[in-house]
């Protein structure tokens, strides 16, 4: 083990603070001085005091936006558990930098970059313009025959994770959303869920890109063998993610441990997103504070990965194409909280009467 | 009773068509051939599929937006059923119009024009530019002492919503957003939904602005009472909104109707719009396949409503603001699920590797 990689992560960790309640209340005053009745924004409410008392910011505004695209290939795939071949990983990668994606075409709606980071396919791209390239390993390795990797693979690809997040510090981002690509990546969160929840295989399963009834039944059982073999410690996060995990849910939990560190807010996509999340909590529990779940994935793991991390999606779209979609639709409504916050006018600027006094 | 206004009427509701399920099947063809899982996008897919059948269009862009806010009194405000004072409702008006209530700043960040219409404020605001001055009354009278206002009334508030949603016709807006404001209206809204679904008072009353425990009794029994003296036809949706409804909702099904026979979508706010919506849709069924219902509610009586109507929202942010907050927010959400099918590369164009085939 690389004492190096190590001592890194415990650095972060041990920067990790609570967010600043002090904001959140002083956030609180101007939302209720603002001309509509207490509390009748909801949510858009809640995130601009979230995000006040994270950035320790009262004037905070929202300009510069990214969306992390993590992208990792499964050596399970061989155990046939996706409806897509692998190749689909890195030939998706084109249509990022082709500007031709899903993620592409809500990232511009909503003005946000997109930086997209090989940190794991199993293929050689060559050098790209636009490509990060910070590959860890060809794909994991199949775990149902032993660990997705080792555990200094794991601590890497969380570094690396951790360095695209400082990169977007240095460039002065206000908000990182999280995504993913990677064919066999929910058979890798759904493990990590049933590990770390204690829930069963077939609770927190789903059917990824659509497969059918055969292919479901084997993607569980695929599921139960690599537990199985592996026997993932659910108390250590980074055994967990070793042995069942993926590089780029890797790559989501560090992005996600160094934006808390610097007080970034995170928004997290769905099931893939939320498993790296997972595993970015279990290893701080304050992190949950700098993170915002952006939707409810049609994964069924996914509300349950959700409750166990303490946090509440706000889009019901049933959506399941991760890339980032969610995260990117997620910002673009915190940015609309924080809009709230600094743009309505209070009762006494508007001269509007405030509710009878009783 | 003016036979003008019923032949308007009865015009508007013979020119609503259902949408065009050809251009719906169209629309899913080339949805499928994204690059994406099929279906993977959710309803943000759902959204550009009814929007085409709406405009028979293939490749539809959504340019023009525009939000109209329905301002209206309401008589009931004597029982002492609000938070709020009922000058609140024509102080708001000048709020958005100086652009600083919640509504502006959401339209903004949206791209939406907001227009304001007075169908009924109980106050003379005199000329001021911007304001669109189509009062049909000083607000409505107390319905617990008799109907709201007289058969005529709600007819010439629903031409007033028609007119304004034609002018929107002929501005060439792509889509219509609903909203309102006036003091009181939760009340009629409620009555509104308690006759039409049949189901009780309690279930479907909620708070409005925040009201105490003792208001809110109130309030239950002041529907009670309201509906006991009226006796609405259920089956008369005239009816209903003359004896126990409100001007701005009046105005708002009117601009649906309107709306729905001109084959523009419309996205309605919570649940005054949806109000407006429910007698809208009594008075023809097809008008269901044109509104998009952008959230849900705090209101309880909101979820009975759209399920009676047949709408599932789509934003789930605990708001309760009104003035088309929510339908804004749900048009930026329709724009992307259009730009989803106007900006995605296919499968082909991106070399993108399809499902293994069965």
């Amino acid at each position: 083990m690389n004492p190096k990689l190590k001592s890194k992560l415990k650095d972060i960790l041990g920067k990790i603070q609570p967010i600043s309640m002090e904001y959140y209340y002083k956030a609180q005053e101007r939302l209720d001085n603002l001309t509509k009745p207490p509390g009748s924004l909801g949510r858009l409410e809640e995130f601009a005091k979230r995000y006040i008392a994270i950035r320790e910011n009262l004037r905070p505004r929202i300009e510069k936006k990214v969306i992390l695209v993590f992208v990792g290939d499964h050596g399970v795939t061989e155990e046939g558990v996706s409806a897509y071949p692998k190749q689909v990983t890195h030939q998706m990668v084109l249509n990022f930098l082709n500007e031709g994606a899903g993620i592409n075409v809500i990232a511009r709606h909503v003005g946000c970059e997109v930086k997209v980071v090989d940190i794991g396919i199993d293929y050689n791209l060559g050098p790209i313009s636009d490509l990060i390239s910070k590959k860890v390993a060809h794909g994991t390795k199949n775990m149902t025959l032993g660990p997705a990797m080792r555990r200094e693979q794991a601590l890497q690809a969380l570094e690396v994770g951790m360095d695209i997040a400082h990169q977007c510090v240095s460039e002065k981002m206000d908000i990182i959303g999280t995504g993913d690509m990677g064919i066999g990546n929910t058979t890798a969160s759904s493990a990590i869920t049933a590990v770390i929840t204690g829930r069963s295989v077939e609770e927190v399963t789903g059917r990824g890109t659509g497969i059918d009834d055969d292919a479901y039944l084997r993607k569980i059982e695929v599921i139960k063998k690599a537990i199985e073999i592996n026997r993932p410690d659910p108390s250590d996060p980074i055994d967990v993610l070793s042995k069942v995990g993926g590089l780029e849910i890797a790559g989501i939990a560090g992005s996600i441990l160094e934006a808390a560190a610097n007080r970034i807010p995170v928004v997290i996509d769905g099931f893939i997103s939320g498993a790296g999340a997972l595993i970015a909590t279990q290893l701080n529990p304050h992190i949950r504070e700098y993170i915002f779940a952006a939707h409810k994935s049609q994964e069924i793991g996914h509300g349950i990965l959700l409750e166990k991390i303490g946090l509440a999606p706000f889009l019901d779209l049933s959506m399941r194409l991760g890339e980032g979609t969610g995260a990117a639709l997620g910002i673009n409504l915190i940015e609309v909280g924080l809009k709230i916050y600094n743009e309505m006018s209070t009762f006494s600027e508007a001269m509007v009467s405030q509710a009878d006094s009783k």
